[in-house]
């Protein structure tokens, strides 16, 4: 590795630190800063320190949230009796991009994963329980991601939750949207056969 | 564009002004900031804040440097006679990877764009004829990227320069070391036609 004056190489340290940014892109970031003003970069750093000072989780849902109640929990416009249940807040994202669920939401913060030490106490699965408990909800839909954790994380919620006496369903899988089956996996063309609908 | 809360909209606004990060990347970045402790969003920060401050340009070649003058100026193990002129910092970079170029460098900070309002006297060209004046340099390999603006740089400097009785060389163009005559475009593969060496 060449010399770097060292704010600079721990600079690029830090960036690497982030997902998706290797050696390369973290040079070219930290040169960008180099290049923008002073304040640019301070409101950057204080952006940075503010998500941690300023945001904590909502207390229903644990969405990212700036107060009590995440922004979908306070809306009373959205059905109680359909929850949308997700690994992380920005599978929300996801979901709201689509403008059609006008449910609720619950986010577990991760998914099951016994090999990396992740079982069910180590996450938010207590409070849907209570929510479930307090008999509004109708339905709880599971959009753990379709890989092997977020499909285990939805066995086990199924057989936790249906007993409560809650309809218990699935996000349905197959081939994404204008992509073709030549490119598809076989895991997920047999999904797209298990998941086929009458026309 | 769904609700976020106010400071993690401004961190992932933050994140999109940096080059190559977009919308999806920046949220990211974002919940990644979010999900880690305190401590270590405080040093990103600072490592930012302390770029700006701790950092300035090499009086000598403008290069990246937290002193007067830049590693590669101070070591006086370096060849003076030769310099090789790069756009911008991350070009040294590239060209120290190689491990094969001993003398000094000269940071342009740009290249002329005339579309984009950047003429010679935007370049830090004027230290460079004033470098070369005090006799020492024998020869300026000219290291611009082979762009338009790259390459218009080439021309200007190499006009410039050479009355001053220096020997002024491009580096070589063509087809990239691992890729394929296929996939190389028209102008990499009449450079390389062009450039070609006996063997």
């Amino acid at each position: 590795m060449p010399d770097f004056a060292e704010p600079l190489a721990r600079l690029i340290n830090e960036f690497k630190r982030l997902p998706g940014i290797g050696q390369k892109s973290a040079q070219r970031l930290a040169f960008h800063v180099l290049r923008v003003s002073r304040e640019d970069a301070e409101h950057l750093a204080q952006s940075i320190v503010d998500v941690k000072d300023k945001l904590g989780l909502c207390t229903l849902c644990n969405n990212i949230s700036d107060s009590d109640l995440c922004p979908f929990c306070r809306d009373s416009a959205r059905d109680p009796k359909v929850v949308c249940v997700v690994e992380e807040p920005l599978g929300i994202i996801g979901i709201e991009t689509t403008r059609q669920f006008e449910g609720r939401y619950h986010v577990l913060h991760g998914a099951l994963s016994p090999l990396r030490g992740v079982g069910p106490e180590s996450l938010r699965i207590k409070g849907l329980v209570e929510r479930i408990g307090q008999g509004e909800i109708q339905e709880v839909i599971i959009a753990t991601n379709p890989t092997v954790e977020g499909e285990a994380t939805a066995v086990y919620l199924a057989r936790l939750l249906k007993p409560l006496g809650v309809k218990v369903t699935r996000i349905g899988m197959g081939i994404p949207v204008g992509s073709d089956l030549e490119f598809s996996d076989e895991v997920t063309i047999s999904k797209a056969m298990e998941g086929r609908r009458e026309m």
